[in-house]
């Protein structure tokens, strides 16, 4: 297997970065986290949306009484949208048997941006085992980390460490990293003690906190909570792979 | 201080990363270490230059006599170039008085990527502790990483994390730091111990030690070696700073 790692979607430097290539995209906070947890709860499946409006043309196409409007702006709801990006409003009383059209500032972005890629994957902390054990021993990865208005953002960066240390423990053969890699293995290694600390000591952390959602970022920490979701882009759907 | 940290120049997303902000480039293995080698070895000033071709018409604008042609292109020396990338090769004897036109892969390209910038200055792990000095309490700084093709470069994650270490044990206020920079200090001190096996153990370490070039990581790792040295950008011009 071999493995790089960009921090943002910025980073992706040449199309060799992504084509022919299974594309690991993280937004550990939040929309990556929520994909997993509202296909977790029985949602159909999630359309990505570049922007509200697009999110707002696709869901009437596809009808208004099966789709639900998902998604954030600065955090927030974006207004007449149905839910937020916290992954503790995808209950199955809400999102069961739903499609849902999410849009949100880094996450979907980063998904939008993989054309090319023979997989795409939406990984986080609480999926991490389950996307390593869906990754084929000679695969050819790479982790696309959202970010954050262009930086990288330290949650993400420890989410792909904590899916590339599943990796590593589970290979026959060691996988040729590069020093993205390296750095996001370190970084997880050195905080596994205490994820929930951690991913609250990052930028967005605080931002989360400042608008009184720390039970997000503790929802976000629980390392394998979803130990069997692997949301996987479908043409232009994330479905559970290997879900009827 | 407010401190961001770009790991390439692809990351750069905004105007504002650059723009009245003090820019330290990074490229510590190895254009900005043998920048600083060439100026303290008495190098006159040091012109960047975007491509081969370029330096060699800057050169002879400059006049032949007072001009050396230096750097790579794959860890290189260029045909027809007097000297390569490699900061030992910058000695009094060869490089005194003399103007240098530089131009590397990747740490030439981040210092032509500046512009805007209200100071830049080429930083390694050689003069971290004079850059540190340099900058004032209320600056606004970006770390620039020269990166490696697009990718992070651990060994100036590594590098940016030593000079904002300095930086965070010199300033009466503790900075605004981001991700970014919790990555890089974070990086420092996990191999502060022993920098050179970490140097060594980058991407562009091993490429280094392939083509028998492990003394320049040696030289390259270590730390403060020139501790008054801060090469500035003046015009399309390195200098010293404060240099007569």
């Amino acid at each position: 297997m071999d493995i790089i790692v960009r921090f943002t979607p910025g980073m992706i430097a040449a199309e060799s970065d992504i084509r022919d290539r299974d594309v690991v995209v993280i937004d550990t906070l939040r929309a990556t986290s929520t994909i997993a947890a509202a296909l977790m709860a029985g949602a159909r499946e999630i359309v990505p949306a570049p922007a509200a409006d697009e999110a707002v043309k696709i869901a009437h196409r596809l009808g208004a009484d099966r789709t639900l409007l998902c998604g954030e702006r600065g955090a927030r709801m974006i207004a007449g949208f149905h839910l937020g990006n916290s992954p503790r409003e995808y209950t199955p009383e809400v999102v069961h048997g739903k499609t849902l059209v999410l849009t949100t500032t880094n996450g979907t972005a980063a998904l939008l941006r993989c054309r090319g890629a023979s997989r795409v994957v939406a990984g986080a902390l609480v999926n991490a085992r389950a996307v390593a054990r869906s990754l084929a021993d000679d695969a050819q990865v790479t982790f696309l980390c959202a970010g954050t208005n262009g930086g990288l953002s330290l949650e993400d960066t420890i989410a792909a460490g904590a899916i590339i240390a599943e990796l590593v423990e589970r290979l026959a053969t060691p996988p040729t990293i590069d020093d993205g890699a390296r750095v996001a293995l370190r970084l997880f290694e050195d905080c596994s003690g205490n994820l929930q600390e951690a991913i609250g000591a990052t930028d967005h952390g605080a931002v989360l906190r400042s608008l009184g959602m720390e039970e997000d970022i503790a929802f976000c920490s629980r390392l394998n909570h979803f130990d069997t979701a692997v949301p996987e882009l479908d043409g232009s759907m994330i479905r559970l792979r290997n879900d009827p």
